[in-house]
C-alpha cells in the first residue's frame, strides 16, 4: 500500500478572533473542519496538519513544507500580511509537485496570483442567497460520489463573472445565483509538476464546511492534486553540452555572452 | 479602416555593446531588424517604435505603454535589471488587452515569469545546430504565409524539454533539433484580455531575424495578438450590490468582515 | 484589401412551413434574418449566400462547398434527414479550413456530433424564461462590441449542463436561466484547418434573431472562423521515404504489412 | 481496497498470421505481450483479458463491453473489417466512462477518427531510425516511473507531424525522429466521463512492446484511465420540466415543434 498523502490545510485564522458569529460556527477554527473533512472521506489515505498565519513562518517551516503532498489554502482579510518569502517558498514547492487547493476567498492570496499571473479578481455581492453548483466534468475525480449532476447550497455570498483566472486546464464545476450571476467554481490547472484546484464555496458566515457535498469535494481534490508521479523534472535550466545525436558544424561559443 | 496596430519593440540591446559578432551582425541592434520585419510584411497596418532598456523607465513610459497595442520582448543578460515596477506596469497594460511577444531567450524575463506563474526553465546548448520548426497548427493565422509543414534555420542555439510554462492555450509549433531535443517552440496563451505568444528562435549571434520565415512569423503574430475586442472587463472586483434577479433571503452584512 | 468572406447560412428551413408562430416571426425564414445581421455588421467584408435542406443536395454542392468559407448551420426537427455523404463534405471542408458556427438546436445536428465525437445531449425546458449570457473572455474577437459583461434575453428556451461536449479549446460565454440552470454558451474549437463556434441563443418561437447582440456575436463569429492562414497542411497520411536528416540503420521494409 | 481494473486488450491480430517476422517477434501475438507488461506493473490492481477482429463480434460483445473499465486497441492493416455496430458500441461505453487506450497504428482506427472527429492522418517512415520520446509533462501520472526526462527506442517506424487530431487536453510526450521529424507521441482527451490516451510506439516488427519504459507507460495509462468518479451524467437529452427555480414568464408550449 502507498504511503497517506501529507496534507497541510493552512488558514488564516484571523476572523474567529474578530467575529462572534465567525467563531460561533467554527468554534476551533475553520481549519480544524476542514481537517475533519479531509479525514472524514480519505481516512488512512491521509495525514493531515494544520498551520495558520500567526504562527511563526505562518506555519509553513522548510520542514513542514517539505514534509506536505498538498496544500490546503483559506485567506481573505490578511493577505497582505503573508511574508513574500514564505510565498516563493510555496510556489517552489507547487512547481517541484506539492498540491495546492485554493478555497473562496483564497483566490486573492498571494500565493494563486503568482501561479495564475493574473489578479484573480470577480464580482462579488453578500445577500446570502442561494447557489447550485453544476458539475460539467462528471467523470473528473473531484466529482466522484456526488450523487446528482448539481448540488446547492442554501445561503452563499456570490462571486461572478468575470473570473480573472487563466482559461482552465479542466473545469468541473460552474455556479449559478439566485441573483443572476455565474461562476467558473472549480478550477483546475498543473504548473511546473503541481496541480493545482480552486474552490469557491466557503464563506465564513455561512455553514459551508459543514456541507457534505462540499466536504466530499475537498476531499476528492486533495486526493487528486496528491503527486502521483515520480518522473525527475529539472527546473535548473540545465546546459547540456553532449547532445544526443551528432551535430555537423563545429562552433566555438562566446561565453561571455552567457555570463549573467 | 481600423487604426493601425501600435507596436513597440522593446529589446535589451546590451550585446550589440559588448560583443563584435554581434555588433556586426546587427549594427543597429537586434530591435531594428525586427521592426524592419513587422513593418515588411504589415506595412500601413502598423506603427512601430523601439524601447530598450538603458533608456529612462526602460523606455517604457505610461505614455508609451497606453500607447501600445502590441509589444515584443527581447532580453538575455540583463533580465534582473529590468524594474520591478515597469514589470507590474506591463504585466497590468497585457490583462487590460495589450499584446506580448516573447523571443527566444525572453523566456526567463521577468515579465514572462510574471504572467505565467512558473520557471520558464529549459535544456540549452550553443552548438550552432540545425534546428527544423515543424507548424502542428496550420491554420493558426501565426502560420499565415508559411511555405510549407516546416522551415529550418541551419546553425541555432538549442533550446529543450522540459520547459516549465503552463501548458500553452494552443500550440503552433515544435522544434526538432540535430543534437536529439524537442521544444514547444511557438506557444499562445491569453491572460486577462491580452494575448501572449512565445516564439523560440532568435539568438544573438547567428542571424535569426534575417531569416524569412522568421520574420513572416514575428509579423503574423503581432498581427494576432493586436486587441480585437472592446467588450468591457473589469479587474476591480466590484461589490454588486444590486442583484439582477431577486434575492428570497433577508441578510445583514457584517461589514468588519469585509475589511482589509 | 482582402477578399471578401463568403459566407453560407444553412438553414433546415421546417418550422417556417408547418409553424405559424414560427412563419409570422421569420416570414422569409430564419436563414434571411441571419443573412441580414451578418451583413448589418460585416458589410462588403462578406458575401452571404443561403442554402436549405430541401433543395437539391440541401442546397450543399460541390461548387457552393468550394466556394464557402465560412457556413452557419441551424437545424432542428430533420436532423436525420441530412444525408451523411454531405455531412462527409462539411466535415471535409471544415479540416480544410471552412469555419462552422452551430447554432441553438443544432447542437444536434450530424455535422457537429461528428466534428465533436460526442452525444451533444443537453437538459432543456421551454418555459420563456429569462437568460443572462455572461462573458467570460472579454478580449476574444467573438465578443467584440458588446457594452457590457453580459447581456440578457427576455425570453428563452432553456438549454443547460451537463452539455455532452469535449471541452472547449476557448469558452467565450456562460449562460445563466431563470430556472436555476447554467450552460456553456459560446464555445469554440478547432479541427484540421478549421475553427468551429457553437452559440446557443436562437429558439425558433422567440424572436432571438432579431436581439442587437445575438447578431452582433453571429457576425463576429463568422469573422473570427474565417480561414486566415495558407498554410499547407497533408491529411492524405504521405509515406516521406527521404529524411530530412541522415538515418545511420539499413533496413528493408516488407512492403506486404503495409499493404491494407 | 478498490476493485480490480477490468482491462481488455484488443488486437487485430492479423501480422503475427501473415508474416513470419511478426510472428517470431510476438508468438502468441502482440496483444499477450501487451497483457502481460500491463500485468506486470500493476499486478492485483488489474484483471486482463484480450479480445481480437476475427472472433464473434470482435471479440467485443455486449458482455464484455459492459465488463470492461479500460480498452487498449491496436489495429493496423483491417481498421476497415471492424463493424460500425460494434464501432457505435465502443463509443457509447467511452462517453459513459470507460477508458480507450490507442496505440501506434491504431490513430487510423474507426474509433478514434470517430471520437475525435479528424482524418488523424500523419506522415510515415518506416526506416528503422532512432526515437528520443521526450516527457513534457512530468507531473503526469502515465509519465510515473520515468527515470530520465525522456527515453528512446533504438529502431522505430517514424510518425511525423502534421498529426490531424484535436489540440490534446494534455500532452504527456513529444518525441524526436533521427530523419528529422517531431510527433505528438503521448495526447490526452476526455470524451463524456471517458478518458482516452493515444500512444505512438508500437511497430509490428520491431520489438517495441518489450521495451521497459513502453510497458510503463503503457500499464500507466490503464491505470490513468480507469474510471474514478460515480457522479451521474445524463446523456439522454432530458426535458426538464420543473424548474429547480421560479420562472415569471406563463408560456404554452407548441409541442408540434419538439416532434421529430
Amino acid at each position: 500500500m502507498s504511503n497517506p498523502i501529507r496534507v497541510t490545510v493552512w488558514h488564516e485564522y484571523r476572523h474567529e478572533h474578530t467575529s462572534d458569529e465567525v467563531k460561533k460556527l467554527y468554534p476551533d477554527g475553520m481549519h480544524m473542519v476542514m481537517k475533519a473533512a479531509i479525514e472524514e472521506y480519505l481516512g488512512a489515505q491521509v495525514v493531515v496538519r494544520t498551520a495558520t498565519l500567526d504562527e511563526p513562518e505562518h506555519g509553513l517551516t522548510d520542514e513542514v513544507l517539505a514534509d506536505t503532498d498538498v496544500m490546503t489554502w483559506w485567506g481573505h482579510c490578511a493577505h497582505a500580511e503573508v511574508k513574500d518569502e514564505i510565498v516563493d517558498k510555496v510556489q517552489k514547492r507547487v512547481l517541484e509537485g506539492m498540491g495546492l487547493i485554493v478555497l473562496h476567498s483564497g483566490h486573492y492570496s498571494k500565493i494563486l496570483k503568482r501561479l495564475l499571473g493574473t489578479t484573480c479578481s470577480l464580482r462579488w455581492r453578500e445577500a446570502a442567497e442561494r447557489e447550485i453548483i453544476w458539475c460539467v466534468n462528471g467523470g473528473h475525480p473531484i466529482a466522484d460520489g456526488l450523487e446528482d449532476e448539481k448540488f446547492e447550497l442554501e445561503h452563499t455570498e456570490m462571486y461572478g463573472e468575470y473570473f480573472d483566472i487563466p482559461a482552465p486546464d479542466e473545469q468541473v464545476f460552474i455556479s449559478w445565483f439566485e441573483g443572476g450571476e455565474v461562476f467558473r467554481s472549480g478550477n483546475c490547472w498543473t504548473r511546473g509538476k503541481g496541480r493545482i484546484f480552486y474552490f469557491r464555496p466557503g464563506h465564513e458566515t455561512f455553514p459551508i464546511y459543514y456541507n457534505k457535498n462540499v466536504r466530499r469535494v475537498l476531499a476528492n481534490s486533495v486526493k487528486w492534486a496528491a503527486p502521483r508521479s515520480s518522473a525527475p523534472v529539472r527546473l535548473d535550466a540545465p546546459c547540456i553540452k553532449e547532445p544526443l545525436a551528432p551535430i555537423a558544424a563545429k562552433h566555438e561559443v562566446d561565453q561571455s555572452l552567457h555570463e549573467h
